[in-house]
């Protein structure tokens, strides 16, 4: 199976006991997978969206028949784990990175991953056993923040997912919104500039061209010719090419002048991304999450400055961009949000 | 009051009648009103969405007071005509070019009308003594659409209206998305290019700027300076800034290749709205209304090659991008459409 870590967290389920009042015995969980392109995490997650115990992979990204076997692997293995610890298990939710057709359960194809036309949910219900749930992974951690982060009551807000590409995710009235097909709300293919960068998808100037970490990297390389005394010199052993998101954070952390404009300028591209998001959907919330927004609050002065120079004040009043509060656990979480919703939500 | 035209179509009340088997006085209609920085119309619509009769003015958009008292006025006139041809009104529905908070029934603003902060849908409801509600013309379109024209049974769509301005609609599972405040869908200010032409809302490349009326215009002004045998030469007396989207329309109907390129410029700006729409909202169809729609044939080609040069394959397969079916009425019966929703549907 190749899980580098399995963490059964009891002092955390003690607490979960504690505070909900429910004994071992009693309890339920869902199992929430967050399958991406490097890793695979699963987990038993409690009907609050707490993380009862996790455990995880490396992703064989090039392998697909590899891919779904971990995926359910892991699955099987955290339902089994759960069911040791006593607890009840209600449902597994997958939130995966790829085109997914929820209602239909199928994972069309991925842009990292080597799977085509894989029946993920029929797959994962015959093995476990359980109702299974597929989604999008942007799409789960958006319900994610919903159960557990940010956006607990909040009715209306779009989720962007910013790593080494950019999803998106929409809540109205209370609930994820899907389209007619099950593939709405892919905005990181929304056109932010048709003369921009090449996208990954081969158009010019996606959000995800212009905003995701793999822009942040460009921006900084491109920086760092002109500001030959940045620190990300020397991080990067001279090479721009070798730059990571983490180099140009831990750069921007120490006041580094290359650095901290790369990430105004992704973080002026990201605010118009965010004024077409606000004037489509008039959300009341825009939610900031993936591996970027750990470093979000370099990017926030300039997305309110962007929102500000080109909302219209109408439209854009009131709405608060802010980062996730679930961070990294909002796969996982998302995974186990899907899964609640899937059999009529925890409460 | 100045109204124009009165057409109480009996024809069309009998046309009813006998399609609906509902005698004169079993009938109820709800009357609808567009509200428009060129005219209000207002007419009486049946529950199928059929415009029973209308009545209509020139606006006068420059004094705020007046444009609330022509409204309102020829509301209850509508009122007093229906009633008098033995029919039961039930509502009255506004849909207004203009931001527009739903709930609250308050027109905000609007950018081609000297009004402001107008509580329209509470005026109507006193002066007429019948329940009244108010939204934005583009989503009385769209809900127009929905009751009548190409999307009966259409849960998931998305309507553009295309004139001066561009206006948008959003149908989700059935109902209109009116978002957190009621401002969602405006489509119009969805960036296309930032660094296009300026937009009358102050931005640049806007949907609006790049694929309006006014758009058209531009193009079409800026095309003749190359092709100098142009009708539209002719057509404006020489004079690029006199020409108007009916010239072009004219001039493409003949086959003018300079009218005929701006109208392919204008359609593959569009289609790349489109794109961003289909990638956002998964919608089962695209509908093109408003002005330019009348000669829409002239830009689908290029919408359907914009979506297929950049959009996404998994999201855009089998996306209809279609012509509205009403045409110049969407407003008056998308008014109705509003009120029989206000009501909780015709049905």
């Amino acid at each position: 199976m190749g899980a580098d870590s399995l963490t059964p967290g009891s002092d955390l389920l003690a607490e979960v006991e504690a505070s909900t009042g429910l004994s071992r015995l009693e309890s339920t969980c869902v199992i929430g997978a967050d399958v991406g392109a490097t890793k695979i995490a699963v987990g038993a997650i409690d009907p609050t969206g707490a993380i009862i115990f996790r455990q995880q992979t490396a992703s064989p990204s090039q392998d697909g028949a590899r891919m779904v076997s971990e995926v359910i692997g892991l699955l099987d293995k955290s339902i089994k784990s759960a069911q040791s610890e006593g607890l009840e298990v209600a449902a597994c939710g997958i939130g995966a990175a790829a085109f997914v057709l929820h209602a239909e359960g199928l994972l069309l194809s991925a842009p990292n991953i080597s799977w085509r036309d894989v029946p993920l949910q029929r797959l994962a219900t015959e093995t476990t056993g359980l109702p299974a749930f597929l989604d999008n992974d942007a799409n789960a951690a958006a319900a994610g923040e919903h159960l557990a982060g940010v956006c607990i009551g909040v009715d209306d807000f779009v989720y962007l997912t910013l790593g080494t590409g950019v999803g998106g995710g929409i809540f109205v009235d209370g609930r994820l919104y899907r389209g007619h097909k099950g593939t709405a709300a892919e905005l990181g293919h929304m056109t932010i500039d048709p003369h921009g960068p090449l996208c990954a998808c081969g158009r010019r100037g996606c959000l995800e061209a212009v905003a995701s970490g793999t822009a942040l990297q460009r921006e900084a390389a491109a920086l760092i010719e002109t500001e030959k005394g940045s620190l990300l010199v020397e991080l990067c052993g001279g090479d721009p090419a070798a730059i990571t998101g983490e180099m140009v954070s831990a750069a921007a952390e120490r006041g580094d002048a290359a650095a901290l404009a790369a990430f105004r300028s992704i973080g002026y591209e990201l605010g118009l991304g965010v004024v077409n998001l606000i004037h489509a959907f008039d959300p009341e919330k825009v939610v900031l999450g993936g591996g970027m927004s750990r470093s979000g609050h370099f990017l926030l002065d300039e997305v309110s400055r962007a929102v500000s120079e080109n909302g219209l004040p109408e439209l854009t009043r009131g709405v608060n961009v802010v980062l996730s509060g679930l961070g990294a656990d909002a796969g996982i979480v998302g995974g186990g949000a899907i899964a609640w919703e899937g059999i009529g939500g925890p409460s």
